[in-house]
């Protein structure tokens, strides 16, 4: 009746997150992949039929939907290893910077997903995030919220294993260990800690996949053009 | 030492959701309105250097921004009349809505700043949004979570204060009765609540607010084609 299952998709981040918070946790569950972006499972439209998507966490036959709402809810079940701070305040703090960083997620996408000018509008933009997220969000910190990996980390995790590959495929640096110091700081720590290093998608895996899904942009921009 | 600070404007549903749930909470606190659009406050550019929006809570000298996230902070700090339900499936369920209603709340106005076929398609989307939720949200109870308001009832509540008086000045109805029987109850119950009924923005002040964006639009809209 306890059983966790959760129904994923390989390289996406938001499943990634769950699965790095349940390894944090030490709980054990079934996972599911999808088979994206070509089909989904009759299971996951039925467990999230809003918004049709992974990633589901059941727990107990019963399901969640959307990856902030996953991470709070297992926090909430399973003590252990706290992603949220115990201080109200510093509670706050980092569900704001979750959430900036999830909002800005598929922004951060663009300058993978476009080309010519529309991909230098989109380099900007990403910088602009980036900066914001130096200067406000990390300190002199290991991570977020100190010394150990919180909520926030984990969102911003998809910068390890999917911004930095979408970089080498596009051929654009945007987190430079001298502009970006504190950024940079923090992916070497977060790459480090060995519940992450042990979970993430084979990087030449990631890159084939993403070279892929870059030449299917290519195909449909110069359709519109 | 313990003093709260509201910033706020007042037609705004962001501050409006968390005006709710302090008066919920029977939480004393200062508000500051902002005189906005015309200008912010240094206090609101450095309480909130991120977004330099409002609502901003003022908590004991601290700061926090994003009314979900103050919401769930204020929750938290004052147990007294919970915004969300004890049980951890439930609280999920919560979140969910929380979370749907307030990122689709900017698309929902879009019936408002728009015109001609790109009202049509805003009109279209929000019906479909408000299908959504009538079917998946809400139930037969009073409100989301049952007898009592809770979160996704305060971020719901905009419909109340903006989205009704909206459909006014634009000539438009979008909730009615016989198409969204559930949603119709759920605004009458919502409304009737003595802390709602008694903390809602003055309708014709609204009406008047909301006439003359209506016509900035316009004009805007014009310039565009």
């Amino acid at each position: 009746m306890d059983e966790v299952k959760l129904f994923g998709f390989w390289p996406s981040p938001f499943s990634r997150r769950v699965i790095w918070a349940l390894k944090l946790k030490g709980v054990d569950y079934e996972y599911i992949e999808e088979n994206l972006p070509h089909s989904k499972s009759n299971l996951l439209l039925q467990y999230n039929p809003v918004h049709k998507k992974i990633p589901v966490l059941v727990h107990g036959g019963k399901a969640i939907a959307e990856s902030l709402v996953i991470l709070e809810y297992i926090d909430g079940v399973w003590s252990q290893n706290p992603l949220l701070p115990n201080d109200a305040h510093e509670r706050s703090v980092a569900r704001f910077w979750a959430k900036f960083i999830d909002e800005k997620t598929r922004t951060m996408w663009e300058f993978f997903q476009k080309f010519g000018e529309e991909q230098e509008k989109a380099i900007t933009t990403n910088l602009e995030i980036l900066r914001t997220i130096e200067k406000h969000g990390l300190g002199e910190k290991k991570f977020f919220g100190g010394d150990k990996i919180g909520l926030p980390d984990l969102v911003f995790g998809m910068v390890i294993h999917m911004l930095v590959p979408m970089e080498e495929v596009v051929g654009v640096k945007l987190i430079k260990a001298d502009t970006f110091p504190r950024l940079h700081a923090w992916m070497k720590n977060f790459s480090e800690e060995p519940v992450i290093k042990d979970n993430v998608p084979d990087h030449n895996r990631v890159i084939d996949f993403l070279k892929i899904r870059r030449e299917s942009y290519r195909i449909s921009s110069h359709h519109n053009h």
